[in-house]
Protein backbone atom coordinates (compact mmCIF):
# COMPACT_ATOMS: atom_id res chain seq x y z
CA UNK A 1 0.00 0.00 0.00
CA UNK A 2 1.70 3.28 -1.14
CA UNK A 3 2.26 6.15 1.00
CA UNK A 4 -0.06 8.81 -0.13
CA UNK A 5 -0.16 11.43 2.99
CA UNK A 6 2.50 12.66 5.21
CA UNK A 7 1.76 14.48 8.61
CA UNK A 8 4.13 16.58 10.08
CA UNK A 9 4.52 17.87 13.64
CA UNK A 10 5.68 21.30 13.68
CA UNK A 11 7.43 23.22 16.59
CA UNK A 12 11.12 21.29 17.46
CA UNK A 13 10.54 18.85 14.02
CA UNK A 14 10.23 21.30 11.32
CA UNK A 15 12.24 23.90 13.35
CA UNK A 16 13.10 25.65 16.86
CA UNK A 17 10.37 26.48 18.68
CA UNK A 18 10.54 30.36 18.28
CA UNK A 19 8.45 33.04 20.39
CA UNK A 20 8.89 36.07 17.74
CA UNK A 21 5.46 35.17 16.23
CA UNK A 22 3.80 36.23 19.01
CA UNK A 23 4.04 39.77 18.98
CA UNK A 24 2.72 39.49 15.09
CA UNK A 25 -0.20 37.74 16.76
CA UNK A 26 -1.35 39.91 19.21
CA UNK A 27 -0.75 43.10 17.05
CA UNK A 28 -2.87 41.65 14.60
CA UNK A 29 -5.64 40.36 17.40
CA UNK A 30 -5.42 44.26 19.42
CA UNK A 31 -5.87 45.88 15.97
CA UNK A 32 -9.27 44.13 15.12
CA UNK A 33 -10.24 44.01 19.11
CA UNK A 34 -13.06 46.68 18.34
CA UNK A 35 -14.62 43.95 16.32
CA UNK A 36 -14.09 40.87 18.53
CA UNK A 37 -12.38 38.97 20.66
CA UNK A 38 -8.90 37.16 19.34
CA UNK A 39 -10.60 33.79 19.44
CA UNK A 40 -13.20 34.90 17.35
CA UNK A 41 -11.25 36.18 15.33
CA UNK A 42 -8.66 33.52 15.12
CA UNK A 43 -11.79 31.35 13.81
CA UNK A 44 -12.70 33.93 10.76
CA UNK A 45 -8.49 33.84 9.96
CA UNK A 46 -8.99 30.27 9.21
CA UNK A 47 -12.06 30.86 7.57
CA UNK A 48 -10.73 33.02 4.85
CA UNK A 49 -7.23 31.25 4.34
CA UNK A 50 -9.51 28.13 4.23
CA UNK A 51 -11.02 30.03 1.20
CA UNK A 52 -8.16 31.15 -0.25
CA UNK A 53 -5.95 28.37 -0.09
CA UNK A 54 -6.44 27.22 -3.44
CA UNK A 55 -4.93 29.93 -4.58
CA UNK A 56 -2.62 31.82 -2.11
CA UNK A 57 -1.69 28.45 -0.24
CA UNK A 58 0.60 28.78 3.06
CA UNK A 59 3.41 31.63 2.23
CA UNK A 60 3.82 34.73 4.12
CA UNK A 61 2.33 36.77 1.60
CA UNK A 62 -0.68 34.80 1.45
CA UNK A 63 -1.04 34.85 4.75
CA UNK A 64 -1.13 38.70 4.76
CA UNK A 65 -3.73 39.16 2.32
CA UNK A 66 -5.49 36.34 4.15
CA UNK A 67 -5.32 39.37 7.36
CA UNK A 68 -6.05 41.95 5.36
CA UNK A 69 -9.31 40.31 4.23
CA UNK A 70 -9.93 39.22 7.46
CA UNK A 71 -9.98 42.56 8.87
CA UNK A 72 -12.11 43.58 6.15
CA UNK A 73 -15.08 40.96 7.00
CA UNK A 74 -14.77 40.94 10.81
CA UNK A 75 -15.32 44.75 10.39
CA UNK A 76 -17.63 44.74 8.08
CA UNK A 77 -15.50 47.03 5.93
CA UNK A 78 -15.11 49.74 8.82
CA UNK A 79 -11.06 49.13 9.13
CA UNK A 80 -8.71 52.04 9.48
CA UNK A 81 -5.92 52.69 6.36
CA UNK A 82 -3.72 52.63 9.74
CA UNK A 83 -5.06 49.42 10.22
CA UNK A 84 -3.89 47.81 6.89
CA UNK A 85 -0.76 49.88 7.31
CA UNK A 86 -0.16 47.56 10.39
CA UNK A 87 -0.90 44.29 8.49
CA UNK A 88 1.00 45.24 5.66
CA UNK A 89 4.67 45.91 8.03
CA UNK A 90 3.30 42.69 10.29
CA UNK A 91 3.34 40.69 7.46
CA UNK A 92 6.92 42.02 5.81
CA UNK A 93 8.28 41.48 9.48
CA UNK A 94 7.16 37.82 9.22
CA UNK A 95 9.21 38.29 5.90
CA UNK A 96 12.40 39.56 6.92
CA UNK A 97 12.57 37.56 10.38
CA UNK A 98 12.40 33.98 8.82
CA UNK A 99 11.83 30.77 10.86
CA UNK A 100 14.88 29.35 10.45
CA UNK A 101 14.16 25.20 9.61
CA UNK A 102 16.11 22.49 11.36
CA UNK A 103 19.40 21.14 9.52
CA UNK A 104 18.18 19.51 6.08
CA UNK A 105 14.09 20.12 6.69
CA UNK A 106 14.14 22.21 3.48
CA UNK A 107 15.63 19.10 1.31
CA UNK A 108 13.32 16.51 3.08
CA UNK A 109 10.36 18.25 2.63
CA UNK A 110 11.29 18.43 -1.18
CA UNK A 111 11.77 15.16 -1.52
CA UNK A 112 8.33 13.93 0.39
CA UNK A 113 6.26 16.76 -1.34
CA UNK A 114 6.50 15.26 -4.44
CA UNK A 115 5.94 11.93 -3.59
CA UNK A 116 2.55 12.71 -1.26
CA UNK A 117 0.68 15.27 -0.10
CA UNK A 118 2.40 17.06 2.96
CA UNK A 119 -0.35 18.17 6.21
CA UNK A 120 1.15 20.10 9.08
CA UNK A 121 -0.32 18.41 12.54
CA UNK A 122 0.21 21.09 15.23
CA UNK A 123 -1.09 21.76 18.34
CA UNK A 124 -1.67 25.06 19.25
CA UNK A 125 -3.12 28.17 17.84
CA UNK A 126 -4.15 28.56 14.09
CA UNK A 127 -2.40 32.25 13.72
CA UNK A 128 0.81 31.23 15.38
CA UNK A 129 1.64 27.89 13.78
CA UNK A 130 0.37 29.01 10.26
CA UNK A 131 2.27 32.52 10.64
CA UNK A 132 5.72 30.26 11.26
CA UNK A 133 5.36 28.09 8.61
CA UNK A 134 4.50 31.14 6.17
CA UNK A 135 7.52 32.48 7.53
CA UNK A 136 10.12 29.23 7.32
CA UNK A 137 9.85 29.76 3.48
CA UNK A 138 7.80 26.02 3.84
CA UNK A 139 4.80 26.74 3.11
CA UNK A 140 4.66 25.70 -0.58
CA UNK A 141 5.53 22.53 0.30
CA UNK A 142 1.88 21.84 1.97
CA UNK A 143 -1.30 21.23 0.72
CA UNK A 144 -2.82 21.58 4.11
CA UNK A 145 -2.39 22.85 7.60
CA UNK A 146 -4.39 21.15 10.93
CA UNK A 147 -4.31 22.71 13.72
CA UNK A 148 -6.00 19.94 16.24
CA UNK A 149 -6.72 20.39 20.12
CA UNK A 150 -5.02 16.83 20.90
CA UNK A 151 -3.53 14.66 19.10
CA UNK A 152 -5.35 11.06 19.63
CA UNK A 153 -5.46 8.36 17.52
CA UNK A 154 -9.02 9.44 16.14
CA UNK A 155 -7.40 12.85 15.45
CA UNK A 156 -5.11 11.19 13.08
CA UNK A 157 -8.22 9.22 11.62
CA UNK A 158 -10.16 12.10 11.07
CA UNK A 159 -7.19 13.99 8.98
CA UNK A 160 -6.21 11.23 7.22
CA UNK A 161 -9.38 10.59 6.06
CA UNK A 162 -10.29 14.14 5.32
CA UNK A 163 -7.36 14.71 2.94
CA UNK A 164 -8.37 11.67 1.14
CA UNK A 165 -6.25 8.87 2.51
CA UNK A 166 -6.56 5.61 4.26
CA UNK A 167 -4.81 6.14 7.56
CA UNK A 168 -2.88 3.37 6.86
CA UNK A 169 -1.23 4.83 3.36
CA UNK A 170 0.02 8.03 6.26
CA UNK A 171 2.99 8.32 7.72
CA UNK A 172 2.90 10.84 10.75
CA UNK A 173 6.33 12.19 11.89
CA UNK A 174 7.50 14.17 15.15
CA UNK A 175 9.09 14.25 18.32
CA UNK A 176 6.54 13.18 20.78
CA UNK A 177 6.19 9.64 21.30
CA UNK A 178 3.34 10.68 23.08
CA UNK A 179 1.65 12.73 20.50
CA UNK A 180 2.91 11.64 17.17
CA UNK A 181 4.12 8.18 17.61
CA UNK A 182 1.58 6.00 19.59
CA UNK A 183 -1.80 7.82 18.65
CA UNK A 184 -0.85 7.59 14.79
CA UNK A 185 0.12 3.95 15.66
CA UNK A 186 -3.13 2.78 16.88
CA UNK A 187 -4.78 4.42 13.99
CA UNK A 188 -3.41 2.24 11.50
CA UNK A 189 -0.35 4.66 10.46
CA UNK A 190 3.00 4.61 9.94
CA UNK A 191 5.06 6.40 12.50
CA UNK A 192 8.37 8.06 12.67
CA UNK A 193 10.02 9.65 15.38
CA UNK A 194 12.84 12.13 15.16
CA UNK A 195 14.05 13.24 18.74
CA UNK A 196 14.96 16.51 19.19
CA UNK A 197 17.24 17.73 20.66
CA UNK A 198 19.74 14.68 19.48
CA UNK A 199 20.74 14.05 22.94
CA UNK A 200 17.40 12.90 23.85
CA UNK A 201 17.06 9.93 21.55
CA UNK A 202 18.29 7.45 23.73
CA UNK A 203 15.98 8.61 26.94
CA UNK A 204 13.00 8.86 24.40
CA UNK A 205 10.61 6.59 26.71
CA UNK A 206 8.13 4.36 25.74
CA UNK A 207 9.03 4.48 21.71
CA UNK A 208 7.60 1.43 20.99
CA UNK A 209 11.03 -0.35 19.41
CA UNK A 210 9.55 -3.43 17.60
CA UNK A 211 6.55 -2.08 15.92
CA UNK A 212 6.63 -3.24 12.55
CA UNK A 213 5.25 0.46 11.51
CA UNK A 214 7.41 2.49 13.68
CA UNK A 215 11.11 3.86 13.02
CA UNK A 216 13.22 6.13 15.19
CA UNK A 217 15.05 8.61 12.62
CA UNK A 218 18.29 10.67 13.35
CA UNK A 219 16.60 13.92 11.38
CA UNK A 220 14.03 14.26 8.96
CA UNK A 221 16.41 13.35 6.26
CA UNK A 222 16.38 9.63 6.74
CA UNK A 223 12.63 10.28 6.50
CA UNK A 224 12.15 9.73 2.62
CA UNK A 225 14.31 6.40 2.48
CA UNK A 226 12.51 4.64 5.12
CA UNK A 227 9.35 5.52 3.05
CA UNK A 228 11.06 4.29 0.29
CA UNK A 229 11.59 0.81 1.64
CA UNK A 230 7.98 0.06 3.33
CA UNK A 231 6.07 -2.68 1.90
CA UNK B 1 33.59 36.17 -20.86
CA UNK B 2 30.84 34.24 -18.81
CA UNK B 3 27.20 35.44 -19.46
CA UNK B 4 25.59 36.79 -16.34
CA UNK B 5 22.89 38.62 -17.04
CA UNK B 6 20.07 37.68 -19.70
CA UNK B 7 17.25 39.73 -20.97
CA UNK B 8 13.95 38.48 -22.14
CA UNK B 9 11.33 40.62 -23.87
CA UNK B 10 7.41 39.74 -22.73
CA UNK B 11 4.77 39.97 -25.09
CA UNK B 12 5.14 37.30 -27.70
CA UNK B 13 7.95 35.64 -26.33
CA UNK B 14 7.12 34.93 -23.15
CA UNK B 15 3.46 34.36 -23.35
CA UNK B 16 1.09 35.74 -25.70
CA UNK B 17 -0.30 39.34 -25.75
CA UNK B 18 -2.81 39.41 -23.53
CA UNK B 19 -5.35 42.02 -23.01
CA UNK B 20 -7.72 40.87 -19.86
CA UNK B 21 -5.53 42.95 -17.48
CA UNK B 22 -6.41 46.03 -19.18
CA UNK B 23 -9.53 46.01 -16.87
CA UNK B 24 -7.46 45.30 -13.81
CA UNK B 25 -5.34 48.40 -14.24
CA UNK B 26 -8.55 50.52 -15.47
CA UNK B 27 -10.07 49.39 -11.91
CA UNK B 28 -6.75 50.71 -9.91
CA UNK B 29 -6.72 53.67 -11.60
CA UNK B 30 -10.24 54.45 -11.18
CA UNK B 31 -10.16 53.37 -7.26
CA UNK B 32 -7.28 56.08 -6.50
CA UNK B 33 -8.33 58.52 -9.10
CA UNK B 34 -9.53 61.14 -6.52
CA UNK B 35 -5.60 60.84 -5.61
CA UNK B 36 -3.68 61.36 -8.86
CA UNK B 37 -3.76 60.57 -12.01
CA UNK B 38 -2.77 56.98 -13.99
CA UNK B 39 0.39 58.56 -14.34
CA UNK B 40 1.39 59.46 -10.56
CA UNK B 41 0.03 56.32 -9.38
CA UNK B 42 1.87 54.32 -11.80
CA UNK B 43 5.11 56.19 -10.84
CA UNK B 44 4.72 55.82 -6.89
CA UNK B 45 3.51 51.69 -7.87
CA UNK B 46 6.81 51.49 -9.29
CA UNK B 47 8.44 53.35 -6.61
CA UNK B 48 6.50 51.11 -3.86
CA UNK B 49 8.00 47.26 -5.93
CA UNK B 50 10.99 48.63 -6.36
CA UNK B 51 11.19 49.10 -2.46
CA UNK B 52 9.43 45.66 -1.50
CA UNK B 53 11.10 43.68 -4.19
CA UNK B 54 13.74 42.12 -1.90
CA UNK B 55 10.97 41.01 0.05
CA UNK B 56 7.88 40.66 -1.65
CA UNK B 57 9.83 39.63 -5.23
CA UNK B 58 7.62 39.60 -8.78
CA UNK B 59 4.80 37.27 -7.42
CA UNK B 60 0.63 37.95 -8.13
CA UNK B 61 0.74 37.86 -4.23
CA UNK B 62 3.51 40.39 -3.58
CA UNK B 63 2.16 42.54 -6.65
CA UNK B 64 -1.37 42.41 -4.49
CA UNK B 65 0.89 43.68 -1.34
CA UNK B 66 2.28 46.58 -3.60
CA UNK B 67 -0.86 47.68 -5.05
CA UNK B 68 -2.35 48.02 -1.57
CA UNK B 69 0.62 50.06 -0.10
CA UNK B 70 0.38 52.39 -2.96
CA UNK B 71 -3.14 53.01 -2.25
CA UNK B 72 -2.09 53.92 1.19
CA UNK B 73 0.65 55.87 0.27
CA UNK B 74 -1.30 57.68 -2.34
CA UNK B 75 -4.03 58.43 -0.47
CA UNK B 76 -2.01 59.57 2.74
CA UNK B 77 -4.26 56.89 4.78
CA UNK B 78 -7.47 58.15 3.23
CA UNK B 79 -8.20 55.34 1.05
CA UNK B 80 -11.51 53.60 2.04
CA UNK B 81 -12.06 49.88 2.93
CA UNK B 82 -14.53 49.42 0.20
CA UNK B 83 -10.86 50.39 -2.16
CA UNK B 84 -9.05 47.99 0.04
CA UNK B 85 -11.35 45.11 -0.88
CA UNK B 86 -11.18 45.65 -4.43
CA UNK B 87 -7.65 45.55 -5.18
CA UNK B 88 -7.72 42.25 -2.71
CA UNK B 89 -10.66 41.22 -5.75
CA UNK B 90 -8.19 42.10 -8.49
CA UNK B 91 -5.20 40.15 -6.90
CA UNK B 92 -7.21 37.33 -6.57
CA UNK B 93 -8.69 37.81 -10.32
CA UNK B 94 -5.04 37.76 -11.18
CA UNK B 95 -4.29 34.55 -9.60
CA UNK B 96 -7.68 33.08 -11.01
CA UNK B 97 -6.60 33.37 -14.53
CA UNK B 98 -3.22 33.34 -15.35
CA UNK B 99 -1.48 34.45 -18.07
CA UNK B 100 -0.21 31.24 -19.99
CA UNK B 101 3.51 31.08 -20.51
CA UNK B 102 4.32 29.84 -24.44
CA UNK B 103 5.14 26.24 -24.80
CA UNK B 104 8.85 25.27 -23.18
CA UNK B 105 9.03 29.40 -21.49
CA UNK B 106 8.94 28.11 -17.65
CA UNK B 107 11.00 24.99 -18.48
CA UNK B 108 14.06 27.15 -19.84
CA UNK B 109 13.52 30.15 -17.35
CA UNK B 110 14.45 27.46 -14.61
CA UNK B 111 17.40 26.51 -15.97
CA UNK B 112 18.51 30.11 -16.86
CA UNK B 113 17.72 31.38 -13.56
CA UNK B 114 20.04 29.03 -12.48
CA UNK B 115 22.76 30.52 -14.58
CA UNK B 116 22.42 34.21 -14.72
CA UNK B 117 20.32 37.08 -13.32
CA UNK B 118 17.14 37.49 -15.33
CA UNK B 119 15.51 40.72 -16.48
CA UNK B 120 12.40 41.85 -18.16
CA UNK B 121 13.24 44.41 -20.65
CA UNK B 122 9.66 45.29 -22.70
CA UNK B 123 8.28 48.31 -23.39
CA UNK B 124 4.43 49.40 -22.57
CA UNK B 125 3.26 50.51 -18.93
CA UNK B 126 4.71 48.64 -15.72
CA UNK B 127 1.31 48.09 -14.13
CA UNK B 128 0.59 46.08 -17.45
CA UNK B 129 3.67 44.40 -18.03
CA UNK B 130 4.11 43.48 -14.25
CA UNK B 131 0.89 42.28 -13.80
CA UNK B 132 1.02 40.17 -16.40
CA UNK B 133 4.39 38.91 -15.07
CA UNK B 134 2.62 38.29 -11.76
CA UNK B 135 -0.34 36.15 -13.22
CA UNK B 136 2.32 34.30 -15.16
CA UNK B 137 3.75 32.52 -12.44
CA UNK B 138 7.15 33.47 -13.80
CA UNK B 139 7.97 36.31 -11.22
CA UNK B 140 9.78 34.14 -9.20
CA UNK B 141 12.80 33.73 -12.07
CA UNK B 142 13.28 37.37 -12.51
CA UNK B 143 15.40 39.45 -10.33
CA UNK B 144 14.81 42.78 -12.44
CA UNK B 145 11.98 44.41 -14.32
CA UNK B 146 13.08 46.96 -16.65
CA UNK B 147 9.57 48.98 -18.47
CA UNK B 148 11.47 51.07 -21.13
CA UNK B 149 10.12 53.68 -23.70
CA UNK B 150 12.46 52.47 -26.65
CA UNK B 151 14.83 49.70 -27.04
CA UNK B 152 17.84 51.33 -28.35
CA UNK B 153 21.74 50.63 -27.80
CA UNK B 154 21.90 53.16 -25.01
CA UNK B 155 18.92 51.35 -23.42
CA UNK B 156 20.47 48.13 -23.34
CA UNK B 157 23.86 49.44 -22.60
CA UNK B 158 21.83 51.29 -19.60
CA UNK B 159 19.85 48.31 -18.17
CA UNK B 160 22.82 45.87 -18.28
CA UNK B 161 25.00 48.09 -16.34
CA UNK B 162 22.49 49.09 -13.46
CA UNK B 163 22.37 45.10 -13.01
CA UNK B 164 25.72 44.77 -12.39
CA UNK B 165 26.88 43.34 -15.79
CA UNK B 166 28.80 44.60 -18.90
CA UNK B 167 26.59 44.10 -21.72
CA UNK B 168 29.34 42.02 -23.37
CA UNK B 169 28.42 39.24 -20.85
CA UNK B 170 24.68 39.92 -21.65
CA UNK B 171 22.74 38.24 -23.83
CA UNK B 172 19.25 39.74 -25.01
CA UNK B 173 16.12 37.64 -26.23
CA UNK B 174 13.29 38.39 -28.09
CA UNK B 175 10.92 38.34 -30.69
CA UNK B 176 11.89 41.73 -32.40
CA UNK B 177 14.31 41.97 -34.67
CA UNK B 178 14.18 45.67 -34.67
CA UNK B 179 13.81 46.20 -31.16
CA UNK B 180 15.42 43.11 -29.33
CA UNK B 181 18.13 41.83 -31.47
CA UNK B 182 19.95 44.98 -34.05
CA UNK B 183 20.05 47.77 -30.81
CA UNK B 184 21.65 44.41 -28.31
CA UNK B 185 23.88 43.32 -30.87
CA UNK B 186 25.22 47.47 -31.05
CA UNK B 187 25.48 47.24 -27.13
CA UNK B 188 28.01 44.76 -27.41
CA UNK B 189 25.70 42.04 -26.23
CA UNK B 190 24.58 37.95 -27.66
CA UNK B 191 20.94 38.38 -29.24
CA UNK B 192 18.99 35.66 -29.38
CA UNK B 193 15.80 35.94 -31.85
CA UNK B 194 12.95 34.07 -31.39
CA UNK B 195 10.91 34.38 -34.24
CA UNK B 196 5.91 34.43 -33.08
CA UNK B 197 4.87 32.93 -34.34
CA UNK B 198 6.79 30.14 -35.83
CA UNK B 199 5.41 30.60 -39.23
CA UNK B 200 7.04 33.89 -39.43
CA UNK B 201 10.77 32.29 -38.95
CA UNK B 202 11.44 32.84 -42.85
CA UNK B 203 10.44 35.98 -43.17
CA UNK B 204 11.99 37.63 -40.17
CA UNK B 205 13.70 40.48 -42.10
CA UNK B 206 17.06 41.53 -41.61
CA UNK B 207 17.98 39.04 -39.08
CA UNK B 208 21.53 39.47 -39.18
CA UNK B 209 22.58 36.35 -40.16
CA UNK B 210 26.21 35.99 -40.10
CA UNK B 211 27.18 38.27 -37.12
CA UNK B 212 29.07 36.54 -34.38
CA UNK B 213 27.15 37.30 -31.24
CA UNK B 214 23.47 36.51 -33.00
CA UNK B 215 21.22 33.24 -33.26
CA UNK B 216 17.96 32.76 -34.46
CA UNK B 217 15.77 29.96 -32.23
CA UNK B 218 13.12 27.95 -32.95
CA UNK B 219 12.24 28.70 -29.13
CA UNK B 220 13.35 29.84 -25.70
CA UNK B 221 13.91 26.35 -25.18
CA UNK B 222 16.89 26.37 -27.34
CA UNK B 223 18.79 29.20 -25.37
CA UNK B 224 20.16 27.47 -22.25
CA UNK B 225 22.11 24.68 -25.49
CA UNK B 226 23.25 28.21 -27.38
CA UNK B 227 24.68 30.05 -23.84
CA UNK B 228 26.04 27.26 -22.62
CA UNK B 229 27.97 26.81 -26.10
CA UNK B 230 29.48 30.45 -26.13
CA UNK B 231 33.21 31.08 -26.00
Amino acid sequence: MPVTIIGLDADDTLWHNESIFRSAQKRFYDLLSPYGDADAIEARLAEVEHRNLGTYGYGAKGFTLSMLETALDVSRGDVSSSAVGEILATGREMMKHPVEPLPGVREALEVLAERARLVLITKGDLFHQEAKLAASGLGDFFSGVEIVSDKSAATYHRVFRRHGSDPREAVMAGNSVRSDILPALEAGSYAALIPYPLVWAHEAADAPAGHPRFRELESLTQLPVWIGGLP
